[in-house]
């Protein structure tokens, strides 16, 4: 009689009688308590056997019958099934002796690679932002009201094909209207066709690499440069050609000469990151010139440039370009906000197919909802209000930092442009250090030596000013002396 | 007087005054018309020579002065920059004479393979969707009024926090929630921790195969398969190891004789794609004692189980692994709908640590607003309410289909579980042709050979039955038949 074998189930537990029942068989039959060939008691001495009606008994046998742990024989009755080959061996404690997994040379390049938001940097600022983390827009002078109300309206206005899949590039008003504002605003050249909608610059990097990059292509990066493309560079198999950045921004007569045969080159021409320069005409057309004479692209990085606080936003590279050479790259992440996850690629026409056909493999499309919220934004004027508003603002908080900063031992440089700026250290100091000290004093500095792809690099801190009021930006600051006082 | 070789700015045309005086001296720049060192006229004379205000000049020079392709010197005036080191050729025309793109290997293989979704198959629909597409739920049963009203709360309610990055893994409450749900509608067993939320299945398929295959490593693929599965595991480099699928599901026996070293099975175990066979409890034991002795991974998407419609679904082969074999990937494409782009990836515990360090380079995380409302969704109760009647919707439709392709030289067959059955062709048959005789005839069936990784299959069509109501089924059985007859 095996029904002593088998748990009955517990009236108490949340889980429907029939269901823990068949859970508990079927732990039996997979731990060889219950050995194939077993024939089962009836159903109705179950029931009585195990305290539970005969229906319960019924639902869960029905189950393991479908699942093939129990067979049924006319007139003869209820067995656990012999075409089990190999009964599994004493389950292994679920979690030690794993062995250890063997991962893919890119899974390996990218845990190797300096982490950007792993984890949830939200959470480490406990519900308001520290300053001065860099890459925060103020979040809490984002029209959030409005936004909802877009995003309730295109919600309730859903209908079965708003649903359903959507276009690999993305929606296209959102498209046309992102190609009207580039057009007018960053000068950028093109039709919205060029236009991919893709998550965040993030994904733009990653697909960008992946399509154009083979593992050992060696890519120009600016020295320092943005960790997110390295990572997607690196993750490509890329090998990373570091060219430094002087007050012109990229030295190509320096990439020219390490290496001329690149494929590509991640640049961010209006307003280096980290360092905040701007990519000098000079260099633009230099780089230009180059792309063409070696077939290689130039994937312009045009994250913040939409905050330039005296005269107007420069031009984009792109609009320099005659040769579809520049790949565009832009983000909603710094001009509304990260977790709307939007971000586009501005394509050379030759390559829009491609991109495309390969696009549906990595992740389909981007979701739906919040494209639609966005094109209403722009095409109602609330972006091109909003980026005005965050212009003024975002002056006011640089002139606070810089004010703040006043008397540290900190060498500011401040573009006239972006969400950021440098504090230079004397020459020797160790910025990681002089950070872990600012983290103490609950200060968020980043040290500039995080972004360098080679040793020697002049220490300095990024100190980030957009996304912090006033006041959270002057005691952040008298924290940070404390902390170099040390 | 070089003005005359700049073109005056439209009055009639949008764009501000000045910011085409801009467009229209760069060009004249850029082009060679206003050569290096040429002196500029005075604002005053431009002014009135170009009829324009004054300031409309200096704004204008403004701007070519910081960007460089003006310089001044004090009390001699406006020169165009020397320090262009080269004018860029004349511009070539934007279309012609582009050179060929060099791709990468990825690249080249996700073109080459079979595409799934490139365009908008809404849109090839016209609005309402066409029998007999495949993997396209009911979307004019989805609950569409009640997922705008948790979409507009959590928009209304989103903070600061909300609008910031977010955590890689995804909001930790629909985590909780997905854990809770698969634990006990598929027998999965995980915590919250392993719960990854990606951009639909293909997001997780995608990042598994990029984290766990280096080119050239053999990967076990169902044959028939599923398209994206074997994008994702080429765009990877990928060897793929086509293993034959029988009544049983997958022939474990031949994958171990072809290759008893690879790295990695996909796996479509509940209801295999595209044959719509289970797969045996036998042949789940015998995959994962291969998988303990080889190291390799079982990736089981399990894209549609839960529309089972006589017993309960059956459970996940990932609840019978103890060794931490098995990667679970789901979906919320087929139980709400695609355009929310939301699926799931659950790890073993031995891969999270990897997998969310390298995600970050990726697509950094999913947007943040539709988690917070599918979180609601399934904690409310809803989604378990839209499971069941959506089991009990199609069931409805698969049975109207089987009745209505009654009598049409197909023969069906009709997995107890699912979104499509099959219509087998007698064998010779050209599956293919027949598809797009019945496109022809305004019908959208699937061709089996689509799916298949080597040439001999036996001739079909897939009918998706899930998406449409049983008045557009019958039409369609009815064109499809006109389109059998030839």
């Amino acid at each position: 009689m095996p029904d002593r074998l088998i748990q009955p189930p517990d009236p108490a537990q949340p889980i429907p009688l029939y269901r823990q029942l068949y859970n508990n068989l079927r732990a039996a039959i997979l731990t060889g308590r219950l050995k194939h060939g077993t024939r089962l008691p009836s159903t109705r001495e179950l029931s009585e056997s195990l305290n539970v009606s005969r229906n319960t008994v019924l639902n869960a046998f029905e189950q393991l019958l479908a699942e093939g742990y129990l067979e049924s024989a006319p007139a003869s009755g209820t067995f656990v099934a012999m075409t089990l080959p190999e009964t599994p061996s004493q389950p292994a404690p679920r979690s030690g002796r794993v062995e250890k997994p063997r991962w893919s040379a890119i899974a390996r390049a990218l845990t190797a690679a300096p982490a950007m938001h792993v984890g949830d940097p939200a959470r480490k600022d406990a519900g308001h932002p520290r300053a001065f983390r860099v890459g925060l827009p103020a979040l809490d002078a984002f029209p959030a009201t409005l936004w909802a109300r877009l995003v309730a309206r295109r919600a309730r206005h859903s209908d079965a094909r708003g649903l359903d899949y959507q276009a690999t590039a993305g929606y296209r008003p959102l498209r046309e209207a992102i190609a009207a504002h580039v057009t007018v605003s960053r000068q950028v050249r093109c039709t919205a066709d060029q236009v991919v909608i893709v998550s965040g610059s993030q994904g733009a990097l990653d697909l960008v690499a992946r399509l154009l990059v083979d593992p050992g292509d060696p890519v120009w990066m600016e020295d320092p440069g943005y960790l997110g493309a390295r990572g997607a560079l690196v993750s490509a198999g890329a090998q990373i050609v570091p060219v430094p950045v002087d007050a012109e921004g990229l030295r190509v007569d320096v990439g020219r000469k390490r290496c001329p045969e690149a494929r590509l080159a991640y640049l961010t021409p209006s307003h280096q990151f980290p360092l905040g320069v701007t990519l000098s005409l000079t260099r633009r057309l230099e780089l230009l010139a180059w792309a063409r004479s070696a077939g290689a692209y130039l994937v312009e990085d045009d994250y913040d440039s939409e905050y330039r606080f005296h005269g107007r936003p420069l031009a984009a590279l792109q609009g320099l370009d005659d040769s579809g050479r520049v790949i565009y790259v832009g983000t909603f992440s710094k001009t509304l906000f990260p977790a709307l996850r939007l971000g586009y690629l501005i394509l050379p026409p030759a390559l829009i197919d491609t991109f495309l056909a390969a696009r549906a493999f990595v992740d389909g499309h981007t979701a739906a909802l919040e494209q639609g919220a966005l094109t209403d934004f722009i095409v109602g004027g609330h972006f091109g209000r909003h980026l005005r508003r965050m212009r003024g603002l975002y002056a006011e908080r640089r002139a606070t930092l810089l004010r703040a900063l006043d008397g540290l031992p900190l060498e500011p440089f401040a573009a006239d442009t972006g969400m950021h700026c440098i504090g230079w250290l004397p020459s020797g100091a160790d910025d990681a250090g002089v950070a872990r000290a600012a983290a103490a004093h609950d200060v968020d500095v980043t040290p500039l030596s995080r972004f360098s792809l080679t040793a020697h690099a002049r220490p300095g801190l990024l100190l980030g000013y957009a996304g912090v009021d006033p006041a959270g930006i002057r005691a952040g600051a008298r924290r940070l002396a404390l902390a170099l006082k040390g």
